[in-house]
């Protein structure tokens, strides 16, 4: 088993939140907001499911099998990114309060959230390669960094 | 095709809405409301993606081949459901005056809004049978009336 | 094992076929035709990947623990349905000279194929419950028999 | 909101569950066990990914526009279901000692394990209505009790 | 705001079309034909309900958090591609006439026609990075330009 | 058509198998296993629906319109991957003998199965590029070669 090479794989786990926002930014008038964002704007909010996808790419251990324990990974997410963001609403969040609360948006929060060196220090030798946020079954939106 | 015997058939058609909610009774303590509705109690609401499945149930009819025609169902949920409820707070409904916006009181809801005069004679001879919301993929509420 | 109380269960297997078809009915003039069936009345056919559920109940066999054997099943159903209309335009087949090849007449033609006596000895003591066929993700049909 | 009529409604929750069985009975020769079971007889076992579809009905409750709370569920199928087969060979378990593990015996055998007096009580006054199983995305199995 | 750094990002928007066709070229003999392309060769064609998701990839507006906007892409994809090819019959676009319809071409030919000058105009600074089209649940097609 | 410069596209194609398996390796202490990989270390094995999805790129070949035939394909990965590994148990494969049946490992064991010379040769002028398992629909693995 020692002999084995070191083969690079990708493991992907996906999470759910359910969270409110609303698409607004005091750059632009009411007007302009509300003919950018729609009815993503409607001034009470509204909400979505989103299915975050995490990937975390590195060597397969020889021991383990394994690129990044799902246990460690869970952990990090959860307290990283679910426990903040879960049934809260996006725009009280202090990281949207200078950028709006799409989800491109999102997607960088959340890469950042895992960004940190704690993190980092946690899943090595793997890193964090990409987000990937559904917001919809019909819209998705992926970041892998700068 | 004048003698086919006629031949009840049921027909489901799924719409998707955003949409923010809180749960929360005036009717018990704030402590209570922790307890029963634990993440979904938090103040500043939160949202998902619903999935609502409309199914309506009838004769096929002989010249057509349909038990209702789409354009018809989606014509009537758009403006009596859709429109309503999508990019909005169910809190701010006034149907969610009186009841908790539960997904279980949204089924009855856009049932009861299915079920006016003059939407149960668009749809004649079909009629409605049952409402089913997927408030998340592990979620599902169904109610078919009184 | 043979003390065990008989007990109903259903068993639904889900088959995919793709064909074309055109919703047309000489019945009506072209203009209502147009009206009808909108876009499906473009003259030159479309197509879908039909999901074709089919469910039958009947007592779990004490021995085998079976409602009904899914190869038996399969066999019967790829047979009568698959082989009959994957790959195929629904309107050039006898069962839709009659009728328009909407999915619920489908519905139907896939549960008369399905109702066989010879099918019907098959399948005992299990019996065809229903047939459930999604046109698309978002128009499910449904059809248990008159 | 007292005045509110009693509505009966429907709450369906999915677990997923990794178990590992397989397909074969002593009442049988191994030649007919092979014959009937097909490759899932294989003698060193296999394995599914089970989502388990729990479904309750009863009145909403008025004040908390509830069937059943989910937390309450939740607790009772993750004790009683989840944490009993969850990545667990069911060939080894009491239950199936006098029944093949096939999916049919495994939907009696969840109903059995939600229908002691000690769950109904809890579930009150909801009921326990039906158990679905899917064994892969084609084959589901459905049973709602004697 | 202003001074966030600009920040890749991808957004992927899927649509659905419902569309017949026939996999046939007169450059191979009939007997190649049906050898090659097996069921999709019957002559009277068959159908598929093609998903096709389109993504997009550039900075993130700081303004407005988005890569490009949804109605924005809506309107061209709906124009150039969705009112083209839904319930229609691949075969009889001019697209088809040089060119087989399988996958793999449907997918040139849509990020053809998502290429020409105005629409690279009217999405940039975001840019088309990839078609990629579902023809069934287990087939999957992509091109990402030459 | 023989003018239409070489494109090239990437086909993926599914494919389900059930399989047992435990995670556990004679390098590590009881307890370090039962620690390391979890209830996934239960003694007697569990089990999932792997869904594989294979991808090859290449050009698309100007006469058939394909990168590869899907027959061909089917073939190819019916006998080499799912005939190999589908409703067995993966700890009893030679190829696990010297590795723990993570679905890394699994992804690696896929990606080496469809590597041999025999396969290039005909698969080609397509080639093998990524081979990616889901072990359930929130856990995804993916392997390009090293």
């Amino acid at each position: 088993m020692k002999s084995q090479p070191i083969q690079k794989a990708y493991f992907t786990r996906g999470y759910t939140i359910s969270a409110a926002h609303r698409l607004h930014t005091d750059a632009l008038s009411p007007e302009v907001n509300r003919l950018t964002f729609g009815k993503c704007n409607n001034p009470h909010g509204h909400g979505h499911n989103y299915r975050i996808e995490v990937t975390a790419g590195g060597p397969i251990d020889p021991e383990t099998g394994m690129v990044v324990n799902m246990a460690t990974l869970d952990a990090i997410v959860g307290k990283a990114v679910v426990a903040r963001f879960d049934h809260m609403n996006l725009n009280l969040d202090p990281l949207f309060q200078d950028r709006v609360s799409t989800t491109e948006n999102l997607c960088i929060a959340v890469y950042e959230l895992l960004s940190g060196a704690e993190i980092r220090e946690a899943l090595a030798p793997a890193a964090l390669e990409t987000v990937r946020i559904e917001e919809t079954e019909n819209n998705f939106f992926e970041y892998s960094g700068a």
